[in-house]
């Protein structure tokens, strides 16, 4: 945000009017389908119960599989392998279409109470967290906790663009919390409830769309790579033409390798003009933009970045772990660029004495202020230097014997562990320009 | 917190386990009380009535004052004053207690259609919101938004204290969302349903509790002074002994004069050891600090900075906003100081030929990656100026015709609107030491 000037920061709230929610198609579509046991009143998502059902009514074909083989039924080994090879297919499609064969439910029991076939039809069950305003929990006080950070810029898009003074193309970003009622979540921060998002909205003329669909994409691949994340675990997985959400013209995820497979950091898509347009059908306001060059008014295209900030954080963290020997012994480092580190820079005075720790604090007074520093005195300086390897501080600053003499420090970087004397006065210019 | 290296950061999460808001209190205790007209089935919150029916009782009651102090009645006046007195009496009590007296509630008409004293008996209503975990709309998948960030902290102390090492005296500070389920909203962004707080939390040893909470008190009411507002219109507002909050044994408000008022915007509480106390409890683990040096094991006494995030930005906003006349004009002018302003250097080129642009560009270029900059190249120098001023950007830069010749630039400070020459060379340590 900070370096480019056409993209301007916005926090918009988590509680937004509901209609924002109706406009986007969010009550309508951000659902899973959804089926309760008659008998226990146990509820199920539909798609979950049908990987447990596909995964018993495979158990089960194996076995009638296996014990015909065996047997006197070796020439039923056509039919079997047609029953199992249709049943496959139902099963990839319930998987797939989140749709359930009734016919196939009835065969099955709650995996809760076991009851047989007993399930009500699929309902849906929406995502969004719902609460309500005010003392009456009655529909018309519902509202929504975001499932995205997106529609807060979309709503504000006209604001934005007014006091900002802003021509196309321009962006608005923010940074904040969005929440979903996942049914299971997992892999750590990688599908949680509450989550934090990154998304910036970049609000183009309609036919410059393509052109800036693709320079995104590459910007934002290219901004994990400069902040040091292994190249050769990012990769572009774009979504075909027949599988695009229902506001995207065009959409392409970056995923990142982690240790249990490739999984989504970010999103690029092309929204086209349909968020814009939904809201001004919604709101009954108009969202064009007037276009000083040309006079004309339109509906501007957007071009979404949207990233997941946890996800983001585990990707960047599990990527800087590194174990490595060092003269024969293990050194753990967290690889992070300095940007990304918790702290940017730990002084230390190489004894407790002959006013070294004098030296040392009135280092860490000028630099606190413009950076987080941490100062230790505690143990020898091999070990405290380990530990911040492990926390991944890119620089520490030793005093020494010889700043006594010269007023100068030992600078020592974390990957190379390459040591160089700077000049106290200078630490601090130093310092900001490795950051920055 | 960068200033603070016994504070540590932290980002706790907004829905937290239910059974942490029991610990706390907020279940129980954190509600108002609410009545239905049984007639039309409004819902009122006791509080709001209160007032609504003092005011009306209060008219009726000068009619009839006014009414006898011009008729035959006169020598009723003794009698009149006093029903005056009494009724005014339950009034304040009314809405101090916010009990209501039924016997005066049955001879009020409901706000919304009028029928006569048909309420029913006040019920709890719990400010929190809450929402549901899961796909079943039940109480034991209830969880709530926090209503505060502080308790994130409480949990999660001894979990930072090992990470971060810290011995005590220390603190832990966050900002973040807040949500709380106000019936009536009001001064902007004085009382809103989500709101920005920013909380720290300081463990202390029992016996240094009295030390502490003086300091701290001291410390905040400084630091909004540290950042320009005006000290006149900055009060302590200490909680009498007879009024304090339940986890309580000191307490006091900071206020600021807004336009409509005084009105708080940041609290300092002595908390004792309720909430870690309390949290043991709920939880069965230990809260207990481990104290090296003394080998005792305590719970620590919290010293809590609760500030309104949202207010204080209102308030900053507008003790900042003023109106002077500079040579004849009005100048409108935000005095933020250079911490809090949005945009903290404006650059322009005199004018746009000469190569002064392509100048002011690489000063943009060299600044932006530590600071929000902004380039304008658009109408007269002067109006520019205003401009800025009316964003309370505190230095502007002009390249103009003598750096050209020596490498120099106008720098411009907002308020005083001294102009001086700095080599552009200095401009980013210059500005780095204004802005730290």
């Amino acid at each position: 945000m900070t370096y480019r000037e056409d993209v301007e920061g916005l926090d918009a709230s988590i509680l937004m009017h509901p209609r924002v929610w109706e406009a986007s198609g969010h009550v309508e579509n951000f659902t899973d389908p959804m089926i309760d046991c008659k008998q226990c009143k146990s509820r199920f998502r539909v798609d979950t119960l049908g990987e447990a059902i596909a995964e018993k009514k495979k158990e089960k074909l194996v076995e009638v599989f296996e014990g015909n083989l065996t047997g006197e039924n070796l020439d039923k080994w056509n039919t079997i392998k047609e029953i199992h090879d249709s049943l496959e297919k139902r099963f990839e499609s319930i998987l797939e279409s989140k749709e359930l064969s009734f016919e196939l439910l009835a065969e099955v029991n709650c995996p809760n109470c076991g009851t047989k076939g007993q399930f009500t039809e699929p309902r849906s069950f929406n995502l969004m967290f719902k609460t309500f305003v005010g003392p009456v929990e009655s529909s018309e006080n519902t509202v929504y906790l975001r499932p995205e950070t997106a529609q807060g810029i979309f709503v504000n898009f006209l604001n934005v663009q007014g006091a900002s003074r802003q021509k196309l193309p321009f962006g608005i970003a923010q940074i904040g919390k969005a929440f979903r009622n996942e049914i299971n979540t997992k892999n750590f921060l990688f599908r949680t409830r509450e989550f934090e998002q990154m998304e910036m909205q970049y609000f183009v003329k309609p036919i410059e769309d393509k052109k800036n669909y693709d320079e995104w994409k590459e910007r934002r691949i290219q901004w994990f790579k400069d902040l040091g994340m292994t190249p050769e675990k990012l990769r572009f997985h774009d979504h075909p033409a027949d599988k695009l959400a229902h506001y995207a013209k065009e959409a392409t995820d970056i995923e990142y390798e982690f240790p249990f497979g490739w999984g989504e950091i970010e999103g690029i898509h092309n929204r086209t003009d349909f968020d814009l347009s939904r809201h001004q059908q919604y709101s009954g306001k108009s969202q064009q933009y007037f276009d000083d060059e040309t006079k004309e008014k339109f509906v501007p295209f957007i071009i979404e970045t949207s990233a997941g900030a946890s996800r983001s954080f585990m990707a960047f963290l599990v990527d800087a772990y590194s174990e490595e020997e060092v003269n024969g012994e293990q050194r753990v480092v967290l690889r992070f660029h300095p940007r990304l580190a918790p702290i940017k820079v730990a002084i230390f005075p190489l004894v407790n004495k002959d006013g070294m720790p004098e030296i040392a604090r009135r280092i860490e007074a000028d630099l606190r202020p413009h950076m987080k520093v941490f100062y230790d005195n505690k143990g020898a300086v091999g070990r405290r230097y380990r530990r911040q390897d492990e926390a991944g501080t890119p620089f520490c600053v030793t005093v020494d014997t010889q700043t006594l003499d010269d007023n100068t420090v030992t600078v020592r970087e974390r990957d190379s562990m390459i040591q160089e004397r700077v000049d106290i006065d200078k630490l601090l210019m130093f310092f900001i320009q490795k950051l920055k």
